[in-house]
């Protein structure tokens, strides 16, 4: 049965980029569906890809062969990965992208085909992987196994005895901020703070409380975020990615 | 023959959102193809959603599993509903999304999953219970029958006597204002006022009046529609969605 | 096999538009694979919409139908065409947007259905004969062979003895000049001007300068393009499409 492929990239979709990585696909394999995580990850910022990623793709079936491309090195002499992992498959840049992949995942790395375009190895190099993978081709057979992938995982949250410090790790398009707070630690009735900021305590969701007001809940993710109903928390509180949160 | 599962949404595409919905529909039912409708109605806006939603679903073909989440109330008691009407099938948060299936749709109240996570019933309810209708699944299998879904229909014109008196339902990207005005009861050469501004006489197309002017016309969905050629009639008009429409 | 289709329309991806296409592509044939090349061309910007196409098309296996839909003139006398080419096939208005198909290309002009709303042939037209050409009907049973569609190829550049001059054919999200400069007429070592600005030497990628920095260096596209790392060259050097390129 032909696998799915997923795409996930800082390409933007208004341009041709896109296009020309659908079209290797489709053109070098045969996929039952080709899906789209997001093009729209900020240009070149790896840890909103990392933490999207990291979201998403345990969620397919097995087989499926993930496009990971967030890739400001293009072209210079970083490497570029296969891996597999859970029965599935990912291609991307060695730049930290995967360190969600399980501690059992292996990597190869790929040679760059003759005649790559040094600034779009997503279609010369990537895409083609992609497609061998999906048609059945081990990793093994792309590249040689590499054991030191680069690993950057997301920051986790430390205790000072006192109280739970973490930090926002991603705000979505609403301007809710994502915290790296596991939901388990966050009991109703304990005071939250996001860059010193008091929100007010624990509630189940967004329409527990008044338009315009914030709100801190446990999300989808599993960690804590902080919402403002109808409005944006990042636009309130005036914080972002590495605000420290307390609780 | 696997059916097609349509999304529409107010979700965006730059976070994980629409991507973790697919990923279960593509891990728990085996679509023909994925179609996005949009994802970018603006966010709990219903009345926007209904009207995309009402131009579309009955263009697909019978077997279709149509996902329809803009949701401000998730988490709450409002209900979840699955329904089929017209050979296809939908699931969709009980807020009037479905107002323009036909009179004969038949509705079940779906109930919330163990651990669904209270602000992503579109990932742990919907999607899901879509997957089973896309696997053949009945809906009276997935939940209870209720005859009572919240019908919040789009607003229908009505008669002064002298003139039939509408409003603006909707304005597209380019600025052009979709009126609730039945195409025939528009006749060329029959004066038509938005917001209380004469715009002049009904033509046939963009293309009949001059680059910058007002042009009203029968639109793509049956009804008139205001616009600017190369430009914006919400501007060039300072008007929007309620805006009377006289003709 | 079903054959893939492509869409490429500048009806961006927040109304019922391209919704309204892809229900009919789906209801009147049976697609592989729905693919976007994309539908955020500027509205009414033929151009860039032609040179998007230009660098896609090709790319995509024998038997694709292409949709290209950039259709300012829509509803009036301009031609509709269905066009074959190098084994794929393509429907689009007769407004240039088929420039990049090779000389032998074959034409058809295509009626105009009975009940096709003129604001809306995407639709209503060249989704209809998209599909047909999906389930193998050739182009010449949907319509007359013509000789004489619009070929508005893109600018080239011309020799003035001493340089080469050339134009800006196209700036992407990135803010990245695209220029016509064939690659192999710009040696590294050569000085290249844009809008009568040096912009240093041809490198090989982003990679090789700091953040910030100019760069030109030949593109995925074939020709040589200028860009700032991290940052955008449009607004760096204040030029767009159009913009004299002298190497």
């Amino acid at each position: 049965m032909p696998p799915v492929i997923t795409l996930l990239t800082d390409f933007g979709t208004r341009d041709s980029y896109v296009g020309e990585v659908r079209a290797v696909l489709a053109s070098q394999a045969n996929p039952a569906l080709l899906v789209d995580i997001t093009h729209e990850v900020p240009p070149g910022d790896i840890r909103a890809a990392q933490y999207i990623f990291s979201r998403v793709w345990h969620r397919f079936p097995r087989g499926t062969v993930h496009l990971v491309v967030v890739d400001p090195g293009v072209g210079t002499a970083r490497r570029a990965l296969a891996a597999e992992a859970a029965g599935q498959f990912f291609v991307a840049p060695d730049n930290g992208l995967l360190s969600s992949l399980p501690a059992d995942a292996r990597f190869v790395a790929l040679p760059v085909p003759a005649g790559a375009a040094p600034t779009f190895h997503a279609r010369d190099l990537f895409a083609p992987a992609a497609a061998q993978l999906a048609n059945g081709t081990a990793p093994t057979h792309l590249g040689h196994t590499i054991t030191d992938p680069v690993r950057a995982p997301l920051p986790e949250p430390r205790s000072d005895g006192a109280a739970l410090i973490g930090e926002v790790i991603y705000v979505d398009r609403f301007g809710t901020l994502v915290t790296n707070i596991p939901g388990g630690r966050a009991a109703p009735g304990v005071p939250l703070t996001v860059g010193g900021i008091e929100v007010g305590l624990l509630r189940r969701t967004f329409g527990d409380v008044e338009p315009g007001q914030l709100v801190a809940f446990v999300g989808s993710g599993g960690t804590v975020e902080v919402a403002v109903r109808d409005g944006s928390a990042a636009r309130m509180l005036g914080v972002g990615v590495g605000a420290q949160v307390r609780v």
